[in-house]
């Protein structure tokens, strides 16, 4: 399968790394077409690997895998071009968070989600909102944890949330650990959730976690 | 130990049943001295129930737990008189949501909290956030789901955060299972939690779960 993934952060390029070693072939794109992070892992991440602008990227994959911060996506995503997502797998792992004078503030929030955003903006691609509630290791490498810890989506096209599900399990996560939370609206839930994460963080020390649903029945 | 329990919903009468049962003296506060749900109470909880109003109530515990709707706290708190809260421990464990239009809402939200609201409000009473990220009947018997899940609290006094957890022992959650977040500003971080609990909730088609936090080391 050929993946887009959007952003060259340690997200972009951790979750990039991993779709090469499952034998993918991804473009990394960036805002730039020489960006200095996007060409290092290119050319050391083997054949598979290439880069390119956002919209290079974007007119490459068969699936779009948002992994800028949830605040520039609409923008990333412009720059990809419209014409580059449509009837395309649009997996937004982001969350809108920025620190502020030393502050975590989380925008858009409550009434809206980054998931929701791009859904509107883009109503002919297929979002599914996954992955944003653990840290980039844990996405591709599960086990780094232990236990029946589990993983959410969210989408209004259930072909789509198949798919993601599938790829998920490429990662490591087993169909019966993700859990499907309903439409995009629930993208809220999961990026509500990342204030509570960013405690957890601090109390552990590390970001190797996650949580594990436990239910009586 | 004398306890005020304000509130005679499910979550009030749950949280004043189970106090009651493990040998406190507990007046049920309402906003009218003979509300019949809470006359009820008391009638059929033995010698240790009473009711009243919230200043009654207040009044009578050395420890006030807020167990009514998040939105109307404030103005609970403040017919509960100040007077009646100055240096005691405030247990809150309300969530601030409410349905509109089939919509939940929350508010406030991201840059503010009930827990944090209730603190500059009444700035000599010692406010805990504890026990809103479960169903009530989770909270006062946690057996009811398997597994290491936890709780939470979040609070600017230490010795009200260890007393909160004595109480939190006594309902049946060990302490290597109270997880403490910080300050009351962290109520943000388990208010925020609760569309993702309502997500799960429809999933899980009951409410006895909760999250159990797993890490790596």
């Amino acid at each position: 399968m050929r993946y887009a993934v959007l952003g060259t952060g340690d997200v972009g390029r951790t979750l990039a790394g991993k779709l090469v070693e499952l034998g993918h072939e991804v473009t990394l794109g960036s805002r730039t077409k020489d960006n200095a992070a996007a060409v290092e892992w290119a050319d050391s991440s083997g054949p598979g690997a290439s880069h390119g602008t956002f919209a290079e990227a974007a007119a490459f994959g068969e699936v779009i895998v948002n992994a800028v911060g949830g605040r520039v996506a609409l923008t990333v995503l412009r720059a990809a071009g419209e014409e580059h997502l449509d009837g395309k797998v649009l997996l937004d792992v982001s969350n809108p968070m920025e620190f502020e004078e030393g502050e975590l503030r989380l925008s858009p929030v409550e009434s809206d989600s980054v998931g929701e955003q791009i859904q509107r903006a883009f109503p002919r691609a297929r979002v599914v909102k996954s992955l944003n509630t653990v840290n980039c290791l844990v996405m591709v490498d599960p086990a780094r944890v232990p236990g029946e810890h589990q993983i959410f989506v969210s989408g209004d096209d259930a072909s789509a949330k198949e798919q993601v599900t599938a790829l998920l399990g490429e990662f490591g996560w087993p169909a019966h650990r993700v859990l499907d939370l309903g439409g995009i609206r629930t993208a809220r839930a999961v990026e509500m959730y990342l204030p509570l994460w960013l405690g957890l963080f601090q109390g552990v020390g590390h970001p190797d976690f996650n949580v594990e649903v436990r239910r009586a029945r």
